[in-house]
């Protein structure tokens, strides 16, 4: 049933490769059949993420750059609701984002992340599995945050880098100490701005608290807006690839992955809150096992 | 059918509650009856985490001392394998606690966390829910770590203390960011050597890092081999319990353990594991979703 659009889509036909991203975003009838027939792939994921107001847009421009120069074919998927990507690009300083939309080296698609609190979209793990479908050298996801989503960006990338900027002030409020745990690499963007050596300096010393025996986490400085660090960035990132190609984490990304799924099967769109709302609503005398017996 | 026990119980009978106790963790046939008859109860929960050799039990034994000495009845809940109250208390210097088995004011249980990598006991939920049927005034939940079980400590417990010693070798090797993401109250135990004030000092400097907006997390030095520092422990515990009281924070605890207990009930005993090992066993065109549709 879907044998030609995949045709399409491995030859690189990236209206192809938009429409059946949208069939799967809105569930259109047939969309389990077209996940079913994907081929399997080892196209690379990156994730990329951190607080609004990192730079993780312009650093994704930059790194989309300094790749597009060496001959590689890169897809961006964009889940950050701040993006400017995701905002269509047009706005003051970063109009030049929007170049890319015409390069046909470059895929990029935003993702609206529908109301949920932050992090994934619901079909991230879907649309990835899609997007490798395509002959892309790489695969970049931009996403916000952590904690708020069903899997995070680290159980869908081969390489998680965490983006952050010197400023210390609302930047910094969203910033959760499960970042550091998700941190593959490190990024201080920004790095010409006041701060920046000593946010190098604490993010160093906190990865040796948290865990003095594990190896150091590269922490890169760049300043993306002039694409300085984009280089050392790039091949960090390639070395990282190369150390994490090996089956066994591959394999178990896809264990996360499946496992996600199996429990958004299972668990349907069941959240927390939905819950807290139930409980809300019953009597006094609060019983979790009658509840939940009654309930589900 | 269990109302007797529960009457027993409730007048606080602890050899009831301990048969009850493995009732539920062996799940013996009614052990869902006796769940849905467990009254509603707002006795609190503390729960105390954090890497082994730490001083969890030490400073559990000088909490549990002072406590007594209140004239307060204390549940302690052990499931950390590493913990002496776990192993019988009969070695060298932990000899001291075993007198809390004769104590009774003090109700003490030993959980096994079953082969599991470490976290809580499979049925924690359930049987904390049971404790607080009893006429304690506080219950003390003792766990390792974080991150490796269903629910965490945190979702369970209306306080929860991490507690670390100021050993920077293998104590801290299993420290994880995670652990700083869910201490209500960290203790610095140990606190007579070198390294303490250090680690109070990067303690704070982390939890300022990674949220300057937030009430600062109250950082505690203890000596719990000599009783020091326990005084001031008990008074900042019972202080965040009254902040924590509030009907909000007590019904999203509700809701994320309704929510585990509903996971539970769906996904059953699925394991990320063994979904690794069931693709570790496909053949080599691996499909996500063809493999999600043929095993659940």
């Amino acid at each position: 049933m879907w044998e030609q659009q995949l045709a399409e889509i491995r030859k690189g036909n990236n209206k192809t490769l938009a429409r059946c991203i949208s069939v799967i975003e809105n569930e259109v009838s047939g969309y389990e059949a077209l996940l079913q027939a994907l081929p399997s792939s080892d196209i690379p994921v990156i994730g990329i993420t951190g607080p609004p107001g990192a730079g993780k847009s312009t650093l994704t421009d930059a790194l989309i750059g300094l790749l597009v120069t060496r001959g590689k074919n890169v897809a961006v998927l964009c889940v950050d609701p701040s993006s400017p990507f995701n905002l269509g690009a047009l706005l003051g300083d970063r109009i030049r984002m929007s170049e890319w939309y015409n390069n046909p080296m470059v895929f990029i698609r935003s993702l609206a992340t529908r109301g949920s609190l932050g992090g994934l979209h619901p079909k991230i793990i879907e649309i990835s599995d899609l997007v490798k479908t395509a002959p892309f050298d790489l695969i970049i996801i931009e996403t916000v945050g952590v904690g708020q989503s069903e899997i995070e960006i680290a159980g869908l990338a081969d390489v998680t880098i965490v983006v952050m900027g010197p400023e210390s002030g609302d930047e910094v409020q969203t910033m959760k100490a499960g970042l550091m745990e998700i941190a593959d690499l490190f990024v201080v963007n920004k790095a010409d701005r006041p701060g920046a050596d000593l946010l190098v300096k604490n993010l160093k010393l906190m990865f040796h608290i948290a865990d003095k025996n594990a190896l150091p986490v590269p922490v890169i400085k760049t300043i993306a807006s002039q694409k300085e660090g984009i280089q050392e960035l790039v091949e960090t990132i390639l070395s990282l690839l190369d150390q994490n190609s090996h089956n066994d984490k591959r394999t178990w990304l896809l264990a996360e992955k499946a496992w996600h799924l199996i429990r958004q099967k299972k668990m349907n769109t069941l959240t927390k809150l939905d819950i807290k709302k139930q409980i809300e609503s019953t009597g006094k005398d609060f019983n979790l096992y009658r509840f939940i017996k009654t309930h589900y």
